[in-house]
């Protein structure tokens, strides 16, 4: 079977899109700088690096008491470490030092750790005498229940990377370390033209022999749901002329051309001869091994992606999916990480035992991998109250409420963020 | 174990979403009507008819000859049948009639069916003469090649369902019957309430024993990525008066709240105290059997649902997941189908035998099914051209260029749309 270039085979889907993308190169759009409350979904130009630490001092993550951990060695319920109270730190303020030994200072979830102190003990292990004494029941290891500064993000360290498309938990870690501004990618501006002189506008009573135009709805509502701006040009004649000029108008103004196609084989013959014929290259493909969309067209101009879109609607969908939507990512910088490209829900081998209470339900963030073997999930362990282990992270996993926990090797779901 | 509201069972997250959602109820946003190009990702609120055929007319489906079908029973290549060619169809004019017998109109993919013809002949069955006669060296079936008047959508058919999320393609569909405004489900507000002494905003360098605002940024990625409207109210100390008139003001404009706590236990009573002394009904849970996420609160004010997030940024993420987003659907209007729940790629079953021509990929529409034994895939057969079929699927699976088909029962992956 010959495609509608002549050539021998006809090529499948997945080698005109490498094609297609190959000779596209490195060709991206520009970038500018947003407010980070403007830039869901873009994708970050350059890497967004910390200039400071998170958190910028010792927190306890405990409700409990800020002591020296070495004065609750060995303490048990019945020998108890007696220690001083000697106040109570107040959430946002500077802790003071602890003075004396043996003291203890009340301390929030969140508090800063005063100078000397280097743990917490939780309020659970903690029998209070009266307001100036406590009895620690149960000893502390040095750092237990303590985030040190910097552990969370430390200065110098990558927070944002570049070609990263931007979830709310990067906005909110850039908020974290006092970025406000982000340099991204512009969304591509992708033109449409709707062609065919049976089309007519959505708010014209078509006549005999005319149909409304839908596909030029239906490809801008992609182009929006691929973070690209949909610029409909509006519906041309088939005529070389009128939709060459409508081409070389498109040109000026867009990052990629969606031409929804005409049905009828002169029509599509004629997209495919004014792509040649502006050419710089021109035509890459014509006629595919895939169904629907068998005429489906794929061209660059003068460096420009140009796509001739079967009439069909079914086939517009697909083609889309194929073909414009990678395109569109390549164009606003995107990184080939598999989260981008599998959406929703995952199914990934674990990459190490996680044990986990039974009794709850508990949610474990992870990457995912791509090995020559499958896809693989990686567990990021860490305290929850760490923004990094969520800004790392491709989704979650659930160990059920039931279970103890999952063996390495086990398949899993993880939902993509 | 109790939860923090006294109760012998800590809930589980299952329990206390369903007790929220139960409590809400019937109650929705406001209904408005927008432009379809507006519309995308919004919910439908009411059905949306058609109040015409698509096509009006037969239309070809392929590039050929318009033919009477019976004036070709038993043709072959050696016996073709021989017609005299009467002229050519034009894309967008009306057909004139097949005057006399044995005759055929050249017809383009889409072209108008003279009113005598009811088939058409594929341009490879068919040897040209010269400009007034042909030979059909195949025979075809009354309607065979023909899209019928209303065989895509027919009068007074439901195109696009009360409760749906608008897609490209029902824009697409609504666009195509000359339906321009669609009334849809207001985006749901979400008022954001920071609290935390230890806060300060994204733009101000903490003083020690303080740190920036992230949740608020996390949280409110998320409403967007929902498809509400975030409203950041700021930042509140913890204090009893500050947050409750905070609360009280967000009421009156919004379709929920989202308080992102204070990490401390101190803070967290204030909230739920909060929510519970405003009341009707007030807090229905406070304390899950759920890591990150334990301290996560809920709660009803006046109809409004609240949520008390907990402090730290991975429980925040995974209890907007949980709670928060389904909320919105609900609260949006949005009807419940595993699609709408299922994102990405999902994994069912075959409901029938498939086949297909090797050598080709093939993608298929189909809707997805929830059984007692999981969830299905049901082809939706259907020519590529009926926006009808793109409509009603919920995504599409593919069947891979090596294959013939694939068995009923068969596990297969759909992408949904």
């Amino acid at each position: 079977m010959k495609d509608m270039l002549g050539r021998d085979r006809v090529m499948t889907a997945e080698k005109a899109l490498a094609l297609l993308l190959e000779t596209i190169g490195c060709r991206r759009t520009k970038t500018v700088a947003v407010d980070i409350e403007r830039s869901l979904g873009m994708v970050c130009a350059e890497d967004v690096l910390a200039a400071e630490n998170i958190p910028a001092f010792a927190r306890s993550t405990v409700d409990g008491y800020a002591v020296r951990a070495e004065e609750t060695f060995g303490a048990t319920e019945s020998m108890p470490a007696y220690l001083n109270l000697t106040g109570e730190i107040l959430m946002g303020e500077q802790a003071s030092d602890i003075a004396a030994e043996h003291t203890a200072f009340k301390i929030p979830t969140g508090g800063m750790l005063p100078a000397d102190a280097d743990a917490a003990v939780m309020f659970e292990h903690v029998q209070v005498i009266d307001d100036r004494l406590i009895e620690v029941m149960k000893p502390v290891a040095p750092g237990e229940n303590v985030v040190q500064p910097g552990e969370d993000v430390a200065t110098g360290e990558v927070i944002v990377k570049a070609g990263s498309r931007l979830r709310p938990q990067d906005i909110g870690a850039c908020a974290g370390i006092g970025v406000r501004e982000i340099r991204v990618f512009e969304r591509p501006v992708v033109s449409i033209i709707s062609t065919g002189d049976e089309i007519v506008p959505a708010e014209r009573t078509p006549g005999m022999g005319e149909i409304r135009d839908t596909n030029s709805y239906v490809i801008a509502g992609m182009v929006s749901a691929a973070g690209g701006i949909p610029r409909k040009m509006g519906i041309y004649r088939d005529d070389y002329r009128v939709l060459r000029n409508a081409v070389e108008d498109a040109l000026k103004e867009s990052d990629a051309i969606a031409v929804s196609g005409g049905t009828s084989v002169g029509a599509k013959d004629m997209i495919a001869r004014i792509i040649d014929d502006i050419g710089n290259p021109g035509i890459l493909f014509h006629g595919l091994s895939l169904k629907p969309g068998k005429p489906m067209i794929g061209g660059v101009i003068q460096g420009v992606p140009i796509f001739g879109l079967p009439g069909h609607p079914a086939a517009v969908s697909v083609c889309f999916g194929i073909f414009v939507r990678p395109v569109l990512n390549l164009l606003s910088g995107l990184e080939d990480r598999p989260a981008y490209r599998l959406k929703g829900v995952v199914r990934a081998r674990l990459s190490q035992n996680i044990s986990s209470a039974a009794g709850r339900e508990e949610h474990i963030r992870a990457m995912i991998e791509e090995r020559e073997d499958g896809l693989w999930a990686v567990p990021i362990l860490g305290k929850s109250g760490l923004i990094r282990t969520l800004v790392k992270a491709d989704g979650t996993f659930v160990v059920p409420v039931n279970r103890n926990g999952i063996e390495k090797g086990e398949f899993i779901d993880i939902t993509v963020f």
